[in-house]
């Protein structure tokens, strides 16, 4: 049975990938499985259909059958659990990846959306400029960590998983602060994600939303 | 083998049971494993010690012979797939109670972290009091959709699971705010939480730490 995902209609980024339809059409693409998806506007979003799949009115969802996930982290965990490629066999190393999928989320994201909420939500208020180093610092306390940790090594824990593909979708978000050039390592990293196959044609393909063309090659 | 966690050495929040580790000692007390607990200082938990087992110097941490895991998500999920009693045995009931812990640490902790940011960090800034109505705002728009989708369940998805032990912990991180109190189905809902007796062991547990006494009972 091909799942069916659910994206932006109108992508607010202008298809630069930022949208978290991107992650789950990455991990499907890494694991060789076919999905459809259905696009759903803003206002479709918050009505009461979409609410049946998405409690909270957001993209992606994922149906299967009976089956409906939405959280872009548990459906690509699902994913990965039902096909090869995005995890570890080794129980132990399976654990250290789902770990690393909970940190990209929970631990580096938060910061990285706090400053996006800010630039697009309070960009008009006195404090706005005054704020900015603080949401920045924030970040960089995790960016400091993180490449501590990931030192020189191509991947977060051994070979490329679902860790690696949300930890890349997260650091992208930093694209245009200027923030993320200051980490060299994790630059490289995030063009190591940017070069796999996979992330090329899922890329292409939420690319294609938006300019109404097929991708191709 | 028996687990070992790491837990604050000194309570930031006097044994109310908001640290981290209060969600894995539950986890651990609802499936009935027993674990050990060491203490760290706020100083040993940026040495290169305590980084080595969290490469961004914070609690819990998660050891069993080799195996050493961080981020309370990812512990208790750890825990949940080893013993019964934290998720659904039916494969499409488990896939939805580990969207529902994402969803949790995910979409509806964040603007609850960033209250509690703004109200540590920045209380003394100018901008504070009329930021908080917007920090409020989001929060409310987070449990609005939460609240319509628990409905009068007792809990997220059929069974108690570790999504609703996760969410019953981030909820409780709104105590002292006001907020939770408009939502009379959430304060129930939480209530229910804590009156399970894995809940009240593991509460007992982490303020055994702050007052030095062995919990009774």
């Amino acid at each position: 049975m091909i799942p069916t995902i659910t994206a932006f209609e109108e992508s607010p980024d202008h298809g630069t990938g930022q949208a978290r339809d991107m992650r789950v059409r990455w991990a499907f693409e890494e694991v060789g499985q076919r999905y459809d998806v259905r696009l759903v506007s803003f206002k479709e979003m918050k009505e009461p259909a979409h609410r049946a799949l998405h409690p909270f009115g957001q993209i992606p969802t994922y149906e299967e059958g009976d089956l409906v996930l939405f959280e872009s982290g548990a459906i690509i965990l699902h994913v990965a659990q039902r096909h090869a490629g995005l995890l570890p066999d080794d129980a132990n190393a399976r654990a250290r990846a789902i770990t690393w999928m909970f940190t990209a989320l929970n631990t580096v994201e938060p910061p990285i959306v706090e400053l996006e909420a800010a630039m697009l939500m309070e960009n008009d208020r006195a404090w706005y400029q005054e704020r900015l180093p603080i949401l920045d610092e924030r970040i960089r306390v995790r960016l400091d960590d993180l490449s501590a940790r990931l030192g020189d090594a191509d991947w977060l824990d051994g070979a490329f998983s679902a860790a690696d593909l949300l930890m890349v979708t997260v650091l992208r978000r930093l694209e245009g602060t200027g923030i993320l050039e200051d980490y060299p390592s994790l630059c490289a990293y995030v063009a190591r994600g940017e070069a796999r196959p996979a992330y090329r044609r899922a890329f292409a393909a939420q690319l294609a939303v938006f300019t109404g063309r097929q991708p191709t090659g």
